[in-house]
């Protein structure tokens, strides 16, 4: 089974996915995941998508049903998403319901279809004469994107067995290219994602046109075609030419949806000054505009990405929908290039960001995934902090479902590096894999606890007669690292693309154990992040820890607490933290901190009569960031104060 | 000539302003401000009404104009807004533009009025149907509450010479009466302003319905009666009854309103227990929500305030009506209370967060005041880092004009302290006051170079014949206080009121002197302050000092910028900084900081190999906050990082 951004045979790209690749994870957190996504989440989307009225929608404007529109006018983009999900689940296996879904909705879908291929309840339902009238705001392409690569997921997985959907797919797409890329107007949408969407279509059907315009929508951006909108041409990355462009700005999700379509192009039409321009951005992301926990962002107005190094972790908005955007851009970057950067970062967003937006029982979503909830956050106004089952506008939760039911596509990459076929383990989580290489087949099994072990082992099961190389991504948090292959160390430094490279003459049976370092650390912030400036956050391992007012002491509250200099921690194992599974808990002695306020106001004199805070001593206990509200929702904080010597 | 918020003589509180009293600045910021109100703001402010429609959409409703209403549904309120500043002007002196406005739109409101008393362009002409169906947000209140404070201020300072403006205001009050307090629904308005506005009608008027409904509002509050609103209902103050709400929530604007009409009502219905509410809102709000420059209202989003301690320097809104509107409750509190902590607070808004909301030259104003700008503050998109010189939703402009012509009410009131006649004189600001106190006539003149210069000298030009006695507020920053009279050492310990007080029989040309202590000091935040955690403040006399990207050495970014333990800073005295007027800069020895990015991301590993960054010396230079943002619009912030030892 095939899985998401799968570059064609020319493209020019350093890695691939395995071809013909068949991955299947076998435990860890990602197969919990997984399971929770087929048996409560996608269940619960169904449900949804007929109560919030996107399915009837469908139904009126293939006059089905009686009544009007319902909803922002990207309803269907619900149904599509929910689709894809569906599809990467049924590539796991059957499941009735799934299937059943995914049959019933592509004949809906087929009967809404206008003659000419058009497609969007929407417009055909309440606004049938504005169609393509504005585009600024219209989502008619978003949602056409997320149809497309709904279509190509559920080809990739065997679950369009007629075809009935990547023909609603093309009709569609076809419509477009006759009404963009031959049209007269030089017409693009508010809100990227078509542009990868006609990219992947593409690559499943060979048609260039889906490229050509797909190209020609990346080269219209930035130049005041999209339409006025109240924040400005940059909200909608309208402001620069994307060659141009030094730094990610405006709406977070529609600017990382906008990247990944470039390296889209990029690859596919071997244009590498497109794609340098985006790995620059995508450097300047993350050294810049990124949350410890992968999240982008930062402001709530607009959902933009704030000014650079602007990370409060209070009000940071970190949206649920730009963490699985960034893991698909980030995910491209590691193909066109084979930098393990890309690979870390996706780490750190799957792990973090994106793992804590769904509750641990698979009905709940965040919107935003801020870094710090304080205990009044309930009495203020503004972004709820809390999850919730669905949304009136709902496009977070089916960004979980998909990118979590083809998590497994993420872990393995192959190369010829320096002519020699080379499979690159990615992610560290219980797998196995079999797919072609170095003329013949390979067969791997991982075993792991990580994240909460940082013990990896592979076993060859299936050896490829010609040599070949296994390199092992070497996560840059992992300071003594250890690397043995049938029990024999070996040097695990990463190369400068980030890899410890094994290569020799492998036969099945053959076992390599990483050993990457799960000792706790303290993190601290560039002296330019303002916002969590004097603090420090702990890490182990991939995982981002949080302070949650229920593991506290009584009487403590998580915003009087403070670690003392040298802290260490130590590590608690658990085995199932209220639904959220195995973990591995953090416990050290810090100090509670009394302020005193001077005048009235929380600012006094330095130096003054009040100089003196009062301290005590206080035990503290740490969880892990993803597995953070599901047990009530108190206080949480990331980052925690770090007294100086 | 009265000013604002004038007690009626039944009304329970501690201190009044002096009746028929006649107080003038002559010199300082305040009358600079004043000057420029008066020459260049609202010359420009009437042009605005024109351009933008406000006066047109009166004019419409008055039945001598064509077209459709322009504009958010609160047009009419801005016009009142510019009455009421006129007329505090022009009881200044006159001015026969300004007279000529108050004339000509006083009759035009007349002209549109409706028979029965109401008033309001927009729904008269847009949506003539709708009158009071849509409290939520209709503003109808909140338009007829400034309409009738400009009349009570052209009233007051003798500007609404044939009453016309008045008899205006209170027809359409008799009208809101008669719907509203008989009336069989229980109404209020989405917008609190109506309240306050009610009150001082009932003082100008002695109509006694106005305060009773006043009174009806202020306790219909809370109670989910306003209507249903997407931020929840503690957006508009209505989750809990006033006598309850623990702390100010929701949008700042409208609670500082609401706080203001609610002492209103409790002062002059002599409700201790209703008084007592506000002022312990008061006093969580001081303490846990107030930016160092009296700003108020964190979040952007809902324009709102946010949890307590959430008080980010850059993200912050601060919105300049938040910042008239807290001097209006304070004032009041002051009044009621006597105690010195709210006329502090006033210092502390007026010279800093109100002071920089408009620009040098009176021409263009923030909405938001944040304490820190980054250099690529233009690249972002969200909420406007800049001043303009009016908005699509132009409250903030008005309520600049409107305050800083009113000024010189704020500086002082009178009391009978323990039996004895007291004159407090609450704002150290060069003026000449004469009033009655005392069974005479007291004249006094206030000459200082405050904020400049810490001495402040009193003398008195006429004195009553009884004993009565002089109390000066004492702020908490000064460190060192010294008193004189007639060159005679006193006592200048701040009481339990917060004033030093002086009783003694008083002749005419007694001097008394008050030494402030201008030394700068660096001010450090609550810890719970967790978004300037590690970071001090330069702070001097009364007001907030910042570092402008402007005044630094080539080569040195404002961001890169921190403070060695021990800093000193010098004064140095400008005489005009670009249009702002006379200055004290500080300039100190500082660092610049070089932070080093670790694996590409903007933090590190406590204690790792990159932990010490590179630091240079630097110079540094600050200026007031109020003054910034006069010459570009580089980088500022008022926080900075303090080094540890």
């Amino acid at each position: 089974m095939e899985g998401p951004a799968l570059p064609s045979p020319t493209a020019h790209t350093a890695h691939r996915p395995p071809s013909s690749s068949h991955v299947r994870l076998t435990g860890g957190p990602w197969l919990r995941w997984q399971r929770v996504n087929r048996e409560v989440s996608l269940p619960l989307a169904l449900e949804w998508l007929e109560k919030a009225g996107n399915l009837r929608n469908l139904r009126i404007a293939a006059g089905e049903a009686e009544g009007g529109y319902r909803g922002p006018v990207y309803m269907d983009s619900d149904v599509h998403k929910i689709l894809e999900s569906a599809a990467w689940e049924l590539g796991h296996g059957p499941d009735a319901a799934l299937s059943d879904f995914v049959g019933r909705t592509a004949r809906l879908l087929e009967r809404a279809q206008e003659e000419d291929g058009y497609l969007d309840s929407h417009y055909q339902v309440a606004e049938p004469d504005r169609r393509w009238s504005r585009l600024v705001d219209s989502h008619e392409m978003y949602c056409a994107g997320h149809l497309m690569q709904a279509a190509v997921a559920a080809h990739r997985a065997a679950a369009d067995a007629d075809g009935r959907l990547l023909t609603v797919a093309r009709r569609f797409a076809d419509h477009l290219a006759d009404v963009f890329l031959a049209g007269p107007g030089p017409g693009l949408d508010g809100h990227p994602e078509v542009e990868t969407a006609l990219v992947e279509l593409y690559r499943v059907t060979g048609e260039r046109r889906y490229l050509e315009l797909a190209s020609a929508f990346v080269e219209r951006r930035g130049r005041g075609l999209v339409g006025r909108h109240k924040h400005g041409s940059a909200h909608r990355q309208d402001h620069l030419p994307v060659r141009e462009a030094p730094t990610l700005t405006g709406h977070a999700v529609r600017g990382l949806y906008l990247e990944a379509g470039i390296v889209d192009v990029a690859v596919e039409t071997g244009d590498s000054a497109l794609l340098a321009a985006s790995a620059a951005r995508w450097a300047d992301m993350a050294a810049t505009k990124t949350a410890l926990t992968g999240g982008l962002g930062s402001r709530q107005v607009g959902e933009v990405f704030g000014e650079r190094y602007e990370l409060p972790p209070d009000l940071a908005y970190n949206e649920t929908c730009a963490s699985a955007a960034s893991v698909q851009w980030s995910w491209r970057l590691l193909l066109a290039t084979g930098d393990a950067r890309y690979a870390d970062l996706i780490e750190r967003t799957v792990f973090n960001a994106f793992g804590a937006a769904r509750s641990a029982d698979g009905r709940r979503y965040y919107k935003g995934n801020p870094l710090q909830r304080r205990a009044d956050h309930a009495e203020a106004v503004g972004d709820p902090r809390w999850r919730d089952e669905w949304f009136f506008s709902a496009c977070c939760p089916p960004a979980v479902t998909r990118l979590v039911g083809s998590l497994e596509h993420y872990a393995v990459t192959v190369s010829e590096d320096a002519g020699c076929p080379t499979l690159h383990l990615q992610q560290f989580t219980p797998l196995t894999l079999s797919c072609p290489l170095a003329g013949g087949g390979l067969g791997l099994r991982v075993e792991t606890g990580y994240p909460w072990d940082g013990a990896v082992r592979v076993t060859v099961t299936e050896a490829p007669p010609q040599p070949w190389a296994l390199a092992l991504r070497i996560p840059p948090w992992s300071a003594r690292t250890s690397l043995e292959v049938d029990g024999e160390r070996y040097p695990a430094e990463r190369d400068e693309r980030g890899y410890a490279v094994l290569r020799r003459d492998w036969r099945s049976g053959d076992t390599v154990t990483l050993r990457l370092d799960m000792a706790p650390r303290l993190t601290v912030p560039h002296p330019r992040v303002d916002a969590v400036r004097g603090c420090a956050a702990v890490e182990r391992g991939p995982l981002v820890y949080c302070f949650e007012q229920v593991d506290q002491e009584a009487g403590t509250d998580v915003d009087d607490l403070a670690l003392p200099p040298g802290v260490t921690f130590q590590e608690v194992e658990r085995e199932d933290l209220d639904g959220a599974g195995r973990t591995v808990v953090l416990r050290a002695d810090a100090v509670a901190v009394a302020g005193e306020h001077e005048a009235g106001l929380p600012y006094r004199r330095h130096g003054g009569p009040h100089a003196a805070d009062r301290r005590r001593a206080a035990a503290v206990t740490a969880v892990p960031y993803f597995q953070w509200d599901n047990r009530g929702d108190g206080a949480m904080r990331v980052w925690m104060p770090l007294l100086s010597g």
